[in-house]
């Protein structure tokens, strides 16, 4: 099965909703708040850490999931550029889950959110019943926009620059650096970004599935517009070739569309220049292109699909 | 390991975070909404449904799961006498899923999200990579208090009755009515309800556990009190006697404490006195017990275990 096109079915299906100022599709959705004045929204999403697909439950050690399940559904907010809230965690243990372990799991994931000031104010726990069961956690985050308000995924013009945060590639591997279990959800960074560049900010998203498949989200769905990236220009992790640092996934770092001029670096963390938004040509379509040297690849949706 | 167990330790390592109106442990928990004036608040909670614990994937049809993960979560909403305001819905899926399978599943889940006004305004989708990967979906509901505020859990005070709707057993049987998978959360009566008893409606409880684990939450933690139950007053569903009714858990009625004159029914549905708040003895603790002729059984934390 294809998950985008199945998420593309639930997006359709769901939209116009009243009430709901940012419906399925973005990092967030976003709702009018009931009884709120003025431009008051509450942002929420979820995200889900499943063993075998975005952990290893048997060689990593269980804070770490909790940690990461909690920093990878804030990864959705600093996407947005909005300040964490509260979170409410849900959870499905494996048979012969000890006491230990389960407290191990929820007591990194308190933390982590205590950490990003998304306490958590509820969740839910269940326990497989299937001999082979697979470690499920699920993470709902809350969140409300600055004054400057959301950044939506999907608002890349025609001659915006495209950055990204950080480094690329090899986050998920083996015996590596396990980038994907200690990033830090570029919360602090997408705020102080939008502080600075306001208006001129029109996209933004974190990369989780790659940029080949994530970046494709900046432009918007029928706009006839591309993004031209140079190889070189993409900064990569150590070991890991632009191929690899545009497919491999599980960076969390976050990829914008902007016009104007730009800092090289929000808080601690490097911005990258590595591509523009262009018209396409007529009769070409929405698609994302890496030029290097002489050649052009298409990478549009080259990324970690996760039904592999 | 003991659930209930890991659960306190959950809820007394997360309380008292500011902003947070009512924190982990109760149904749904309540924050204050930032920008909003006077009493409003959200709550809000996640619930889950996973293959071989609440449903048989194999032998039920995925929208039948899809409706019922909704409709679980939304009885957590009648619990607290809240009106739903909208959910976002994350769910793992087997191997060899069909688009069309999954497509039953999140239709359902819209469906049921619509028909209660809680629409799906966000979610997330994985696929386990393990050979065996049970299905699971997790539902985070968002609603909010109505003027009344919401009703509590544990504000049981001595000389309650104790009140339950519907009819009780045998919902989850194999073969039986699939109450489990068509009952209807009791979102109206508990409105309904705490508009006819106001401040005389003390705590509210939706049995999902059974009554025995999930009616002695009706009772503060260190509150010296016990609920006394009539065994010939718990009302039974057919085939069914008073023990399963307190223990097959799956029934999604509720359960309250309110003093004073009650109706015996709201909207269509009628309601059981079933037993009186009473302080326990001197020495004695607080406990659950059914009266059965001249026999008092001890029910209290009878019903189903998740971790069985």
């Amino acid at each position: 099965m294809n998950e985008r096109a199945l998420l593309e079915h639930i997006i359709e299906s769901t939209c116009g909703t009243p009430g709901v100022a940012i419906g399925p599709g973005d990092d967030m959705a976003m709702l009018d708040v009931p009884g709120a004045s003025g431009n008051a929204g509450l942002l929420i999403s979820v995200d889900q850490v499943v063993d075998g697909v975005h952990v290893h439950a048997d060689t990593t050690p269980w804070s770490a999931i909790g940690r990461k399940a909690v920093a990878r559904a804030l990864s959705d907010v600093a996407a947005m550029a909005g300040r964490p809230l509260a979170s409410i965690v849900a959870a499905v243990l494996p048979p012969g889950t000890s006491g230990e372990q389960a407290a191990e799991l929820f007591d990194s994931m308190r933390l982590a959110a205590e950490q990003y000031r998304a306490p958590i104010i509820g969740g839910d726990m269940a326990f497989h019943h299937a001999e082979v069961g697979p470690l499920t956690c699920s993470v709902t985050v809350l969140a409300t926009p600055t004054t400057n308000g959301p950044v939506q995924r999907s608002g890349a013009m025609e001659g915006d620059v495209v950055c990204v945060t950080g480094m690329l590639g090899g986050s998920f591997e083996e015996g590596g650096a396990g980038r994907h279990l200690e990033f830090e959800p570029r919360i602090g960074e997408a705020i102080m970004l939008q502080a600075i560049l306001k208006e001129r900010l029109h996209s933004m998203i974190d990369l989780s599935d790659g940029l080949g498949t994530d970046g494709m989200q900046l432009l918007a769905r029928h706009a006839p517009l591309q993004i031209r990236i140079n190889a070189s220009d993409i900064p990569c992790n150590e070991g890991v070739d632009w191929r690899r640092a545009v497919a491999d996934g599980e960076d969390y770092e976050l990829c914008f569309c902007a016009e104007g001029d730009l800092p090289e670096q929000v808080l601690d963390c490097s911005i990258a220049r590595i591509g523009m938004v262009v018209k396409a040509e007529e009769g070409d379509e929405r698609r994302m292109v890496v030029i290097d040297g002489e050649q052009e690849h298409d990478i549009s949706g080259a990324g970690w699909e996760h039904c592999s």
